[in-house]
């Protein structure tokens, strides 16, 4: 648990500015902008690649193609919004991963909501502007498909899993070395790898912003609790499970001016 | 803005090279000349894959293979246009790029022009020698499909925000600590996840060059003015924003020997 | 060979951390654990796409679309997976590899069985998720097609010559240098190249793991043989060639604290 | 010009090993091996895709996912084979490479005429290897097509120019900063972006080995001199440009212990 003096802390700094721990802490405010910002971005790229596929198909059926394309764009688009707040907020550009790393004591309460906030208002500010530069076509939402609603939620809660399980591993843990550009890469290619094997199932969400920026602007609220609790659940465990064992353990041999 | 005797600066020199400030400024003319010879090979597999697309379809429709194939020609050729030019020219490859960048104050007036016009002549020879290459075929030029140009016009600055923002992020900011292979890799994959949902409904130029170098060589100026007005106006909005959210407030605090 | 009192060495460890030789060396069972969840992660990933691909083509036949999408899944997942891993266990995620590493005296017999065990209980465990995740689905099982059992033997070995060669080149070799990025990405690269070559004749799984979760889940033994002669014969012909050619004339000249 | 004693230098070793100069030069032979397994493992997924793809089809005509499928095959098994060759051999497994390199005085006529035999052997092996796996079918071949033989010509000179100026700029120049990653993709990267435009026009070859070895083995030699004269003209204008305008330059003030 951070001391109340690090109340608002920023625990994924260190993902791209290694040693320089002396840097002055940017404000929360600044925090949430980026956080905004890099969701704004996503989210547009993301969400409108599925309407582009939608466009090109004439509404047809998915394919693997459609999957290809929204598997790029996602990582990419992921991988981008990581990498540019990474020095700023962190780089969670999700509310699952900010809550994932509140309960591992990564970030504090009134940082988190602050957080969430801003990917909820970047997510909508993406569709609703999508909506106009297409021409009134709406971001695809999200809906559990051809399996149970209970399918559907397990599965977002193993890909959320091995997401937040990738940001613990490679941006939290004290031993992860020093290669800062490993955590964006990996973050963006999982989501990736997930939306190619659940894009059918669930649209491979992992990230209640992202399925909740469409649901606002289309007014189109079904299936959305399993889009927040999944991933939320899958978040918990991640931090959970990577604190308990891979953590916790190694904490006290490692020198304070790690 | 920087002292009048950097006036020839080359900000995004420190993408690649690290600490080394003490290397010498490489002369603006060898700068152009990077500047040309990437923008020559971002556009000649950028355009042409364009152009192979359509051989391979007899010029059918638009459809998800084809984008993928644009998003990866288009983001893995400027990956590497911009990294071949970093410790040259900063790899602005892009006019928008380079106005964003003065926009902030990162580059002067004098050795943008010389930039921007470097970048445009390599666009030129790029199309030339693909119609020579391809037995006579065009580089497909840009145009506004299905939306009104005002959304089109949106639609590029919305893109190209997202392109320049993530220059400031992950080249300019002094914050953005020494990980050199983010920039060219971030600036690559948002361009390839924005030709994912850009590229049915205005062909997700975010490039001036990219655009005019088709329209020369196949003298085809319809909307050419979108294609300069966006991604301009979406490239000053990324500088300023950057500058006085994200730079500004820390410049003070930065040592001398950053 | 290691010295006795490095019995659980963890070789692979050097990848990410660097420098960091006084780190403390993780324990064998979370070694294990690490190679279970990262195993889980990848083959879900892995697997899955191969379900979401008959899903959405009605068990179609097998497609240039369909075999980028399994090449960029499985490419994709396993740089994480082996990222994730690399800081505690190596991240080996593969029995081959674990079996090449130990034919080059890389890792002492009794923890590359705990490895093994660990990976073919994360892929059964990712099987049995994705069977319930999807409603009855059953992760597609690997066979020889179309050509020969012996042609299909040669070609896992070859294919994992190639992976388990990439390995000791870019995470064991002494002379790699410290670019702990490399490793991972090029391990999750050569198995997404190599998908897309034996992808159609045998799988391309080059890991007996990926093959043993789908026959057990589905109890299909077909040719499974083939999914493990052919990835440990490869990998313990990658371990010889590069520990006589390429390490082992240079282990002398290097000081001890390389 | 190398002093005479430096002969066998191996000018590509700084890409990953970095400050290392006392690091004892590998010998030739060891050299050649690495180039001829590089080679092995890069023409086999290349080439091994072409095969896959008509299998897939049944012989069909060439199309966009065909071609995303022969990039990133290329894209990704070349980014490998530089990868696990660079602190060997410089990770060249291209004759236009190595004649690029000998152009501008990197290389000896020696070491590049064993290094391009190396090559030669590795891609026929390769093609021999995937005759037997894949039960009897031969690595397509090249030839341009659809486009005369000089526009043909012309292509592989303008592809293979970018090729070999990446290399320069990543791998060669003093000036490259430390980043030893960026040479391995840039170079994968650019291949696999040029083979979308040049795909079906020349099959974008950019390498005589990659077009020897089914040459060879499927005794079929119609247009080989493009494949030769192209990349052999393209790789020493290069080297010649790069040499004259971005390195001769700089030679003088660059300090003794760079």
């Amino acid at each position: 648990m951070p001391p109340p003096n690090e109340y608002f802390n920023v625990p994924l700094r260190r993902v791209a500015i290694g040693h320089r721990d002396e840097f002055q802490q940017p404000g929360a405010v600044k925090a949430a902008l980026a956080e905004f910002l890099s969701t704004l971005i996503f989210v547009f790229a993301g969400s409108g690649s599925g309407i582009a596929y939608n466009k090109l198909t004439h509404d047809g059926p998915s394919s693997a193609p459609g999957l290809i394309s929204a598997a790029i764009a996602h990582g990419f688009a992921l991988f981008v919004a990581v990498s540019v707040a990474a020095n700023i907020s962190g780089g969670h550009v999700n509310p699952a991963v900010t809550f994932g790393l509140f309960v591992g004591g990564n970030i504090s309460l009134v940082r988190g909501i602050l957080y969430i906030i801003a990917q909820l208002l970047g997510s909508t500010a993406a569709c609703a502007l999508l909506l106009f530069t297409t021409g009134g076509l709406e971001a695809p939402g999200f809906s559990v498909s051809g399996v149970s609603v209970w399918s559907g939620l397990v599965f977002e809660i193993v890909m959320t899993f091995g997401l937040v399980y990738t940001v613990y591993a490679t941006a939290v843990d004290p031993n992860k070395g020093e290669v800062g550009i490993l955590a964006p890469i990996a973050i963006g290619f999982i989501v990736g790898a997930n939306i190619l094997a659940g894009g059918p199932f669930t649209g491979a969400s992992m990230n209640p912003a992202v399925s909740f920026g469409p649901a606002l602007v289309g007014w189109s609220w079904a299936h959305q609790w399993v889009y927040w609790a999944g991933p939320l659940i899958g978040a918990g465990l991640a931090g959970i499970v990577y604190e308990v064992f891979f953590i916790s353990h190694t904490h006290d041999p490692v020198p304070a001016d790690f």
